[in-house]
């Protein structure tokens, strides 16, 4: 088939090449923006006198048809024209004639196909910021929920220190809420507009970028033609965001694995979101969670993907930038329809606080605040660490814990322990005692839950 | 939907795990392959004595019209069955009622998509040594013809020495029969039969694993159900052998197109695989050799995807494992089509033999020859080395190359030079004194060609 | 060795595992900001009453000795005593007796290396925003002084249309302008403080964390103690960046080697910065821009191994995280010294303009310009490209350019051509034309500058 | 200062260039091999009467006594000459004179560079192949030392079926034997010799490259100039390999991990293996499992590193290649290290088999052996399935374990469950009755331990 580009060539094109380099099986995604992108064209055009009403007025009308036509399915992207550009253009001049003719002035696929890229990614960035959003009020609303239940908290996925439920949710709000954080930083880079750089050098027309770039909703016009064409940090920095949040989710995960264990029981999953065995009947998997894990990989996959492909790319346009497309996609649709799973798991997950208080008792976790505890008495705390660590000796020999102690063996140990040491040597007497800014104390799990209110509404 | 394996849960499924979860929309793929792997255990199944011949019968016929429908595109894959497996044997069952359940006798999705898999990548990696086969063939048959053609080595794309071009092309023939032999490492890797491992243990019933491993086409059988369900280290080595053909052909593809520019005009590519612009009418660009460089970020990521998802991984099968598909299916598809259009184009390229020779007579492309003229006359090499730079020095101030030098000039450096070192200072003359063993000779050529051809036969 | 955390350990540490877990060997090298860290927390001690004046005076001046022995190589870290933390902490200890073993008070190793380690990078972070700064400040005096240079533009390596170098170098100047910001946006990140976290939970002691933040010169203090302790964010976030800068230098890089090329001879590369062959007497090689293209590779690897090593890891802190000092250092180490020599080099490149600027007349470079010429006489666009692609068609058949063509040649494809179209026909003219923002003219360049300008004073 | 390579150029290497491309602070590492093949080649170039008798003597003396001073610290490697290669041969000629200015006859340091690594590697390669040799026989015998030792198998990290623990450890061993068969197939590709090849095209003089390959041990002389010294595909194998050792290693972590939890608690760590806390005094950490954990990061990103750098490189050497060395070095000593200490600790880890058993008869792990009885007894498995995970929900809601249901309730679910159904509900009598190849028998351990000693024997 001839190409609109092909008056230089003798040639038509090989059907190979032909599949080989359509893009129009994963662009045809950008078709919405595609059409965006050239009606703020055509009345730019008009505005600056190119075109004239009645040429943009069939434009406009020609766009709107096929957009109805794509959104209904009756439209047919045919694989030899490339992409969802040539495709629609093509379309347009069917439709329309000459005046469809006019509609690739003064622009050129170049910087067209990154002005709808921002765009796409625009809308979809600002709906995982939504996500995030909801995630982490989530978060605090278990935890308000979950003020008062204590579980051991972990070093090492060794018993560490009494904590309070609540705190250990809100470590990840905080984490979520710097992936919001970034995630907008990204969204302000996406949102320059590139069109009007047309293939490399901008050009000899009287165009209005800054028309354009308003009439789409951009902050501003990217002031380097060559920049505009050539650039995909923008791309990049969506799929590292995307990279992060998936690392989160994966921490998260896991947990919840380990946590749904028969051993820790820590909490119960829902029937609906558990899945079970061909073979084994008895099988109550925690999918949603191990799916997230394993999604992960993709995700860095994708980061790395886009990453490999701009190394050592010279200015301006390469074809291998056509790469940029799939693994954004893919990233954007993976953080997305994880981060929908969670929110909708999280809340009806059952958390068993018998069993995570109980568990909290064993594994001496209160051995720091018995070493605290002799720091305040005046034993320096590398010592009063020392002694400690030989009382847990002990209690590991006798099979005792530290509450089992009576005040003769304490005092065996050291004499400035007393009576008192009782009350801080169980889980609830251990979250009593921290006093510190950001512990793991109940005052501290307000103060976070104002403080990322107020982020959320900032 | 109540699942085939709900017996156990009191709740249905939620739609968004549903969704989130399914593999149906990717693992489709291997419904062949699945077919292929239910059939042949129904057949050890009944030779055990486990179903009798007319179940065994039901199977078989049931499975070969599931097979024309999927074909015919009149099988309807659901999502709420989550999985090729699942859809097929709920079909069965529905078709030919209870000798359907008792197909899933002794096996698990767990040992069944491996052995779907594996059978899967047998075919896919077949395919691939069969194209780097052709490839090579390529190679050869550019290098027959074009065995006088001399053209400047590079190294850092700085001109080195004239080498013949037949010779800097096999350097890549030997690349991709590397390739070949792992690909062949890693079939042989591929080719073991995990089916019968069940979900983890095995089974209490008489099955003879053998022989559904014989049927299959296996050499052997995996010796430990836990290894069988858990490994996906065949994967991971297909990902690997198809990054490192996708290395050497973005080595290929950047010199296509640093070749293929207006400066260099080494080559000239066939209309047919060359694309333009939407904006510039004089444009004619490389786009395959691009894609397949840029595409080499794609695999590269597939790679890391899969490395990165299996880490930390406790045994046995853990539902992230669902993520080796869309890599590896991406993968062998890529080096398919990326290997596919390289053999096409790679024949129909122009070598503009003029070019390269004028090419390599400049930049003093020979004066390591020089050094080693000066080491048969007995210098050191190290000093024939210095008094070439000088030499060449001399020529960079003076305008001149090393041709051009009269012998007094060359006295000035060397009274060891003599008449005949004006045979050495051509290409051809270079090109001529090259005798050591896979040197660029023609000869050495000559050799190479036979050595492939023997291991192409092997 | 009897260890300073043994007290509940029977037995020693085996020696491999000394050997295999320590981090002396690396991280000693943020002894600077461990004894920072230690001054701060010891006054808050003393401040909050739980150190004695004379204690907190023991403690700084046993530091501040210990610094000047490590200063002048004369402290011996040991391996046994696992990093800088416990190395120094021990050797107070040894100083100043039981004052140095109330150092430890409030707070543990996971809040000590994060504070530690955010301190640093906090300096070495500063130190790239600088060297972007002078890389940009490079850029935009380049540009000035090759206001009127012209090259031809490339889009697939192949011409495209005529530029001005100072427009193609200053899309350098904005990709490099992102990695700014993105670093200032790293950099806020980083510069919150998680001392004071201690282990996981904080602690009974009364501390105040505002103040050690406020010491250290924090903005503010972490909410949560087991985000403070769990999270490398603020790590992930700088070798994100730093692999950013590491592809746009690659591209740059790219291009230099090009450039350098003996084919395109855009550039001269100073012997300064040049290399030999220990073979070849006339090689001249663009080492400095291969190895900072090669470099692009473990910086990208440096992201991969941190995402890859946090990946799945259950809160909070996991000895897996202390795999997050290497890659760091090397990533900020190599990102410095790879805009170290890009800043020194850059400088010394002598642009070969007599040979851009033919380069930029051949290839029908402005045959862009000749169908926005046909636009303006009102063909519409898509049909002007194709007049556009037959002349070049003509052009090439007959061994002409553009400017070759006579009036009467011009008029057999369209009337419409006039006399006037050969100042739009040359390089010069090209440019001259071009009026859209952002566009390849001088009033652009201009204006980039400015804006450039002024975002580096901001 | 002048570089060996320096005769036409006209200024010395700026100090930044001379510490940004020096490559002797890593490469030093290649010293030994460095004079291997100096000696090799100088006995060669003798043979071939290139150099005399004396002047071979000279220069294998003085190799001889650069080695000695090497080894014993008195050699000073200068950054200034960048590389192991021209630290050598310039103290060589300081040493001998003009018979080792000729020792660089026919050979360069892209030949020379690439040989030592490959006899680098083969050393490197050689050991991890003894260490993984080593570790299986370790699995071999914990698994004869537990081979009635029954433990829960997990899939999902729930418990699916009892298991021997001796069958879930050959798991590993089955694993690292594929590891081995991998780095078995990377020495055979790299123990072929590039030198010779010289810069790129070979040499005018008359080498032996058969002589030198055999002095070396190589198996055989690569017979392509170019692709000799342009060719990474055996250190990316080694990379490729190593990644693989790490991705298993990790798994086994992570397993160790989570058993060593309060609440597995299937395995005692030794104290020797274990760290403590710096603040909490109880803590007792899996930290070697954990830093085997991370560092798969490290040798994930080195794979990806070398990728990366290697991607689009134009035919032959380019500097960018130097980059090979670092990750390759890293990867090898971290694998080395790695399995090091998994050699020394697993022999000492104590397994807790009571908690195993006891934690095996929980979780209704054996349902799958009911549905096979029912399979047994002529139930469709499908059917059996429904019916076995009926009884389990059953038991969870009334809080029964199978082995408490009496046969009345067994009755309810299904007629064709007998009395001798309770010998298989019981972990023993799961295991008991697995009777397929490759199942978690006694049987079949024992198979499978002959298997794998014939393998490390062979």
């Amino acid at each position: 088939m001839k190409k609109p580009w092909g008056g230089r060539f003798k040639e038509g094109t090989a059907k190979t090449l032909e599949e080989f380099s359509q893009s129009i099986s994963f662009d045809h995604k950008l078709w919405r923006e595609d059409i965006e992108t050239s009606s703020a064209h055509a009345k730019m055009l008009h505005k600056q006198g190119i075109i004239d009403a009645f040429e943009l007025e069939q434009i406009l009308q020609g766009l709107k048809e096929i957009a109805k036509e794509i959104e209904q399915g009756r439209f047919q992207f045919k694989e030899e024209l490339e992409d969802v550009h040539m495709n629609i253009e093509k379309a347009l001049i069917e439709k329309i004639g000459s005046a469809g003719a006019k509609l690739h002035t003064a622009r050129s696929r170049n910087d067209q196909v990154a002005t709808d890229l921002r765009l796409y990614l625009r809308k979809k960035v600002s709906k995982i910021i939504e996500q995030l959003t909801e995630l982490e009020k989530i978060f605090i609303s278990i935890a308000e929920k979950h003020i008062d239940t204590i579980m051991p908290g972990y070093t090492h996925l060794q018993k560490a220190q009494p904590v309070l439920l609540a705190h250990h949710l809100l470590a990840y709000a905080w984490m979520f809420e710097r992936d919001r954080e970034r995630f907008k930083e990204a969204l302000k880079r996406i949102n320059h507009c590139p069109l009007g750089a047309c293939a490399i050098a901008g050009s000899s027309l009287p165009i209005d970028r800054e028309f354009t770039a308003r009439e789409l909703g951009f902050e501003g016009v990217i002031p380097n033609s060559m920049d505009a064409v050539s650039d995909r940090d923008f791309v990049l920095d969506v799929l590292y965001c995307g990279a992060m949040v998936m690392m989160h989710l994966s921490r998260l995960a896991e947990e919840l694995i380990v946590w749904a264990t028969d051993e820790f029981r820590f909490i119960e999953l829902p029937d609906r979101f558990s899945t079970g065995s061909s073979m084994m009947p008895q099988k109550k998997n925690p999918d949603p969670a191990e799916l997230i894990r394993g999604k992960t990989g993709r995700v860095y996959g994708n980061l790395l993907s886009l990453l490999t492909t701009m190394k050592g790319l010279p200015l301006t346009y390469n074809r291998d930038m056509q790469e940029d497309k799939e693994p954004v996609f893919d990233t954007v649709e993976t953080v997305n329809v994880s981060l929908k799973i969670v929110n909708e798991m999280l809340p009806e997950i059952k958390f068993n606080k018998d069993k995570m208080k109980e568990a909290s008792e064993k594994g001496f976790t209160t051995a720091t605040d018995l070493a605290e505890y002799l720091v305040k008495k005046g034993v320096p705390f590398r010592n009063a660490h020392e002694i400690t660590g030989k009382i847990v000796l002990y209690c590991i020999e006798k099979g005792k814990n530290l509450t089992d102690l009576s005040m003769k063996e304490f005092k065996k140990f050291s004499r400035k322990i007393e009576r008192d040491v009782y009350e801080i040597l169980t889980p609830e007497g251990s979250i009593k005692v921290k006093i510190s800014y950001g512990s793991s104390s109940k005052k501290s799990v307000k103060e976070q839950i104002k403080l990322l209110r107020k982020r959320l509404r900032g």
